[in-house]
């Protein structure tokens, strides 16, 4: 598809020559995102202020051309791929942290602040927004409410959902609106703040986020379990997650996992039948006890080896083997595949032995990791060629359908995007479905917005 | 206007005779709520399980007759009131507390179990439900996520929106559906849970909720603060917020208020220009800290005497003024205008001077107090003839304004309901209305639910 002329036209118009392109190269730079899906768009715009993004959303709508809008591309579900065509709205130039309110507790950003250029510049005030994903120095705020993308710290300070305050952006319609407060409370009509937030671009194009800050704890323990197996360290997670003291970081990693990033990560990584890494924050005074009350709970049937790091640096080797994980699966699997389910914590002892079967059933490479605290689990099938790449998409179907058998759901917290569309059906029942469809129509009635994503 | 035979028909058929009523004493007694409006329903019905909601539904939509949720009536604003008469379904009779799952931290309840039970029985598990409005006795988990209800715990908890993970419902169509999880995070499609907490029943009629819980702290401390005048309280309010213990209670009570209840409760609230009453919890080793740092932050120009309570017999003393308010302000003024603004925190010393003022020009009385530690005030307009009445409302509309005009809204907890729609375009713009009417026609396309609330 090409664009009509009359639209890139109005294009070069808003935007301008060094902010609008049609040439190969931008739109190949703007094909695909960590998904490693592809498909081209038919022009990459580069955003500044929000009048723009009403003037490209006007536009579109009346030539009925998508319009895809794009943080960094760091999420793996192909949400910011533009499968129909149409025109790629990037935000990496938006980028401007407009107010820092510590006495409000508040920020207000444009979307493509990165993460961690945020949590930089909060920190001499004593705050920190709560969603991390691992990809936070490269991954944009616009992206982490577009997906409710979260991260370790959530499983004690929420995720976007939680700490967002209130929106500007442009409906599919192309008009223009805020929702939700300047204020931590509100009951002033629908919440659209909420709705916006993970619905992948495909209701509006989020321009700023008036974001909720979180004082930052003075202190931090970090813990480390190994256990005999995989099922003891499930275990041991429901024991942490049914006492008082919730910990600002609960990941599990399991002994695939460990093995592989001992053997590219080096050898402070240890090898053991599964790892918890805990971590508890407060005021320093307050810290001896939850490490007590952490560890009580961590002990139990399998339990090989507990150590608290002393010193920054032992948080560090601590954290080293989590952080290896990424880039060695990446050396056996290039395009492996990226889940992140979610049970209920009591099931994940389940979810764990199950996927642990699956793997077997269907020969194929699997590691599970992840933010247990939550019961929300990485679950990466790593195939090394196709005739294991046609198995490991069997072993999905299976593995969606042991995570809702449990209570569990698709995502926790990478979306739904092209590539878990069509499980949609698993986790969400037909009417609920035709209910995100209509609100969908009410706010994009011409269907330009993210055409091909999230709902099947 | 009375209801077509045949839809009565409908109506026995399902709830039987028991629990479907169009007599007088049944339709007066839910003509009105706590807002002290009324008008009367057609019928009113109780019921008991899910098909029947969605039968009622069905049954009211093919007969384009409306449908009013009601929890217990407690709400201000009018919220259940049938204005355009119709159905009133109550839900006092659905009341079953379905599942406590402390494991995973949540509970799965039916609308009608009142607040304070669900507490009572969560309590010895060691978890509560943070939303805790005062009418917690009587008001039911439905009311209170209906209007998103909040409440003194919520500066640290948060209001029903950040304590739930999903519900079942039965749309305005008479489609039932099912969104959210039984998980703390998710990522998986549009999130309606939210948009229908704090909808006032003008969406779906919700009849099963899945709560998120939190442990509950096993130590308290409550202080309270006297202060000069109520500027100096406000500025308190926001040193306090500004440091990084965040209190589980931060209330304010002006001088006016004070008085009343001095008057009406007795001699153990002070008389003074301003109190704020200032509540942290945690473990029993960190509250010593935690009371210093609140204690620092309270300190400053115009404090007169800062108390710490040292006994849970102190602690009931210190908190009976803030109890004896609501009956105080009735005997001056049965028809109290009782209204629940919210600016951000730093905005509150403005907020309170110019309501001063307000009260001066106008000559109205007017008490506030409130969920300071929010930015969440109950403006209290005490009218007590008809005169006054008059002046209270054109001082009302100058209130609203003040509140836009410092980044706040319209309500931090009561919602809008019947009271405040005409004032909902001062907090929302047209493009941000007509994209909640888009959301109202999806889910109730015949506008049958609740209808003439919420939505100018």
């Amino acid at each position: 598809m090409n664009l009509p002329a009359s639209l890139l036209e109005i294009l070069h118009t808003i935007f301008g020559p060094g902010a609008c392109s049609t040439h190969d190269a931008e739109r190949l730079a703007y094909a695909y995102d960590n998904s490693r899906r592809n498909a081209l768009p038919d022009a990459v715009v580069f955003a500044q202020e929000h009048a723009q993004v009403e003037a490209l959303v006007r536009a579109c709508r009346e030539h009925r051309v998508p319009v895809i809008a794009r943080g960094r591309g760091t999420n793996t579900t192909g949400a910011t791929v533009p499968v129909q065509g149409g025109v790629v709205v990037s935000f990496e130039r938006m980028n401007r942290i407009l107010r820092i309110d510590p006495d409000n507790r508040l920020a207000v950003v444009e979307p493509g602040v990165l993460n961690g250029d945020l949590q930089r510049a909060l920190a001499p005030h004593g705050f920190f927004w709560p969603p991390d994903p691992t990809s936070s120095p490269w991954c944009s705020i616009g992206g982490n409410l577009a997906c409710n993308s979260a991260g370790p710290r959530t499983v004690k300070y929420g995720s976007p959902r939680e700490n967002t305050l209130g929106l500007r952006a442009v409906a599919g319609t192309g008009e223009s609106f805020r929702c939700g407060t300047y204020t931590s409370k509100g009951a002033t009509g629908y919440d659209l703040t909420r709705l916006l937030i993970g619905s992948e671009g495909t209701l509006a194009l989020i321009t700023e986020a008036t974001l909720k800050l979180t004082p930052k704890p003075s202190g931090l323990r970090t813990l480390r379990a190994t256990y005999r197996d995989v099922s003891s360290a499930a275990h041991a997670v429901a024991r942490i997650m049914a006492q008082p003291v919730t910990p600002c970081a609960l990941e599990f990693i399991d002994d695939v996992a460990l093995k592989l990033a001992h053997d590219h990560g080096g050898g402070d990584v240890p090898l053991a039948g599964a790892m918890l890494m805990i971590e508890v924050d407060g005021e320093p005074d307050t810290l001896p006890s939850a490490v007590d009350a952490v560890s009580h709970a961590a002990r139990g049937e399998g339990l090989e080896e507990l150590r608290v790091a002393q010193t920054s640096e032992e948080t560090q080797a601590l954290w080293s083997a989590r952080k290896a994980l990424s880039p060695a699966q990446r050396t056996i699997s290039p395009n492996k595949i990226n889940e992140d389910v979610v049970v209920p914590v009591s099931r994940l002892p389940e979810l764990v032995n199950g996927i642990r079967e699956l793997s077997r059933k269907h020969n194929v490479l699997i590691v599970t990791f992840g933010h247990a605290g939550n019961g929300n689990l990485h679950v990466n099938l790593l195939p090394r060629d196709d005739a294991e790449r046609e198995r490991a998409n069997a072993c999905l179907a299976e593995v969606f359908a042991l995570v809702i058998a449990l209570q569990g759901t698709l995502s926790g917290e990478h979306g739904i995007g092209l590539v878990k569309r069509e499980f949609m059906p698993l986790a969400v029942e037909p009417s609920a479905l035709d209910l995100m469809r209509s609100v969908k129509a009410a706010f994009d009635p011409d269907g330009i917005m993210n055409p091909g994503k999230l709902l099947p």
